[in-house]
């Protein structure tokens, strides 16, 4: 049996205990609209058509509490992960410029072997978020 | 100063030891498209206009290595990530028959405040992966 479509990607997750450092930075610094906050378990932000999801794993690794009103399945990493935004090619300048201002440390900013361009840089957690011209995936 | 503008998500990443057993779920069952492979260290998969990144953390957690061309740097999470695609709301009811099919287990299955439906499964490294309709967040 052929599989049905997917459209793309709804939701992307990342982790971190700070919440309120994860906001500062999305929010604050990369300028992202807050869509929902749950003190202590979530802070989800708009990405274009999706969504960017930072949770605490101490809160959402348990699953479904006997009083929650929606069976939501438990998950819950811990270490580093990774996120690439997408970014218009001719942004990328003032990206860096922008997250330099920042005080936020560009760890690396190279082009692939296509000629697109990646910035990298650590959310207040370590995760690993990349910024790239859609022309990486393209 | 105000942040650039981003796009959207380009990638997203979830985590697994075994790469066979994620690339037969999600090229395999899910359909999706291998866009690159590197055996032991990544398998990624397209998800409309973003990519799905599949990483083994034993291989990714130490960043570039001295013979790397490309300073990309590491990064790798252990434990339950977290990941959901766009699904259209008329392939919902498919994507569930054609779950079963596969003996893909449905953890849950339920209707949001707003109305929007979503589908909760495992992927073979224990992730949890949802399917959802874009209404969910629009």
């Amino acid at each position: 049996m052929t599989a049905p479509p997917v459209l793309g990607t709804l939701e992307s997750s990342l982790y971190a205990r700070d919440l309120d450092a994860a906001e500062a930075f999305y929010a604050g610094t990369l300028g992202l609209g807050v869509v929902m906050r749950q003190p202590g378990r979530h802070v989800f932000f708009r990405a274009g058509a999706s969504i960017l999801l930072i949770f605490n794993p101490v809160a959402t690794a348990e699953g479904p509490q006997p009083d929650s009103r929606l069976p939501v399945p438990g998950h819950g990493a811990t270490g580093p992960g990774h996120y690439c935004f997408s970014v218009a090619r001719e942004e990328m300048d003032l990206w860096r410029t922008h997250l330099e201002a920042a005080d936020v440390a560009i760890e690396a900013d190279f082009l692939w072997p296509n000629g697109a361009r990646s910035i990298y840089v650590r959310d207040p957690a370590g995760n690993s978020v990349e910024l790239a011209e859609p022309a990486l995936w393209a």
